[in-house]
């Protein structure tokens, strides 16, 4: 079991270093102590916040991004200089929305989503009674024929992409209402701006969006501008290549471990009365988050925690931008 | 006479807030209060540095950059959380590089410098007696003949434009190694890479750096990608559009104002034995500048502190890359 990643809830913290360690106190005497090593990210919330210059230096160090929150929401962040960039890389990334390249990168995307939500799908199957069994497989054939749609069609109008997207999704959501338990209440997929009520749709914005700020930090980091994407729309408000990019990690690195956990485990008390996750419930979706992150797995010949793969698949699309590659491959490991 | 706007010698500082002051103590006691409204900058050394996410949070409400420096060279920094961007913009700062909006603002820039460079010469000229004032008028008429060749000239290639603006700045620096006093040892324009051994070259050095910072903060704050620019070539790692929008501010916010503090000042002790700026005439130099950063100016029909002209520019850019504006004026201010 590996430390939580990451402080959202409360306030009054105060960060500091002890050798390789940040220290991260309380002012009712509560302390913890982690190893950089294995920080992902902190955020905290500025109301009553301290930090020290040497904590700050460590995490500049280590590449770990410190996100501040002003009521849950992040404000700021405390970021690298970036005393260089990779202008021919900026200019590709540009000129790529304009070519050939733009379809092969979001028909890419799209169907690698399809594979993954098949994988899950059939992951899950194993241990279902054999009546859910037959559903399931049936949703993945359904699947399946919009999978062969799109790879044999060539059609490259990226609306017509997007509702491809949306109807191979459909049949995966229809699917997982039908193995997550009733109590659950769970009819289909909503959005955030859709008000769900019920604990697996509030789990899931929540886990995504976690998952968006892992995606973008790394998308930063490659050198990529965040908002100049391929699938999605552009747009000011929404970095489209963050959305891009988190497509292929929703289903194993969300998705699955979610499932899997709602599964195993009886939820009693996962909403409070204004449908916002608990507390406590909070504290084990970050504890199941991170801990995928931590996981080992192989990818593109590399063996390296999740964490390290989302950092390199953006660097992996650069590659390819830049020609060093001849294709971008999507992350498709389900675990 | 306006407090110090920048904190970059020593370490061991505590940084919290009062109201809408930033507190800033160290730990012999010493303490400031500083105005956030008078603040654009703040560089702190990560050494025993402390800071509340109070402090921070009313930086970033203010949009005052944080550096943050290790052995004093900028490491990292705290800003606002990018949530938005303007992509079309973005695209159309790569696309302008392309077209014949990449010649119209370079050769803006170049004979906005020459012009610049011009007024300074003229305006240090009165104060003179009459045998410099022929000198210094002949360089004058030099720089002129340049400013013509290339405004008639229409020749649209880059490295011409770079070669013409080298012409104009040996005769500029040819006449101020005539006005400096000779216990300067001021002989011509020299780099830091160059290694100039004379305090103006020296301060000179220093003061670009610190005007550096201050357009790069502008250039981010306004969406556009430091590293894409018209001018200067594109460089991993240099900034060119940074060096771009430098250019203007080069002459009235340091050449002309330092130029007049050596002319008054007598420099007993500006460097110490390896040539570099000591203490206490650095702490002047910063005054000057930060001084200067305050004065109120009229440009394009708009009073404001030559800190929010600098700041203005670059937005001034982007509505003219947008097709909003159908040119781009160089800030021409030398007061």
């Amino acid at each position: 079991m590996v430390a939580l990643k990451i402080i959202l809830t409360g306030h009054g913290y105060n960060i500091s270093k002890k050798g390789g360690l940040l220290v991260i106190a309380r002012a009712d005497g509560s302390k913890k102590e982690v190893s950089i090593g294995n920080v992902s990210m902190v955020l905290a919330n500025l109301k009553g916040l301290s930090i020290s210059g040497e904590a700050l230096r460590l995490m500049l160090k280590h590449g770990v991004p410190l996100i501040l929150l002003s009521k849950d929401k992040p404000v700021g962040k405390i970021q690298p200089m970036m005393l260089k960039t990779h202008v021919r890389l900026r200019k590709e990334q540009v000129k790529a929305q304009e070519d050939a390249r733009r379809f092969k990168i979001a028909s890419t995307i799209i169907l690698n989503k399809m594979l993954n939500q098949m994988k899950v799908l059939k992951r899950i199957s194993k241990t279902r009674p054999i009546s859910e069994q037959e559903v399931i497989d049936e949703k993945v054939q359904q699947i399946y024929s919009v999978y062969k749609d799109v790879s044999e069609s060539g059609i490259d109008a990226r609306s017509w992409l997007l509702s491809k997207e949306a109807e191979a999704s459909r049949h995966y959501w229809e699917a997982l209402a039908k193995i997550v338990p009733k109590e659950i209440g769970f009819t289909g997929r909503k959005k955030k701006y859709e008000n769900p009520e019920d604990p697996l749709n509030v789990s899931l914005n929540y886990l995504y969006t976690l998952l968006m700020y892992q995606v973008w930090y790394a998308v930063e980091l490659s050198g990529l501008d965040p908002f100049i994407g391929y699938l999605h729309e552009d747009s000011n408000r929404r970095p489209s290549l963050v959305m891009d990019l988190m497509e292929e990690f929703r289903q194993p690195i969300v998705d699955y471990p979610l499932i899997r956990f709602l599964l195993k485990r009886k939820i009693v008390e996962a909403l409070d009365d204004s449908r916002r996750l608990k507390d406590s419930f909070r504290k084990e979706l970050l504890q199941l988050f991170f801990n995928t992150l931590e996981k080992n797995v192989t990818f593109m010949n590399r063996a390296a925690p999740i964490k390290a793969q989302i950092r390199l698949q953006p660097i992996r699309l650069a590659r390819y931008l830049l020609n060093h590659a001849d294709r971008y491959i999507c992350f498709d490991v389900v675990m």
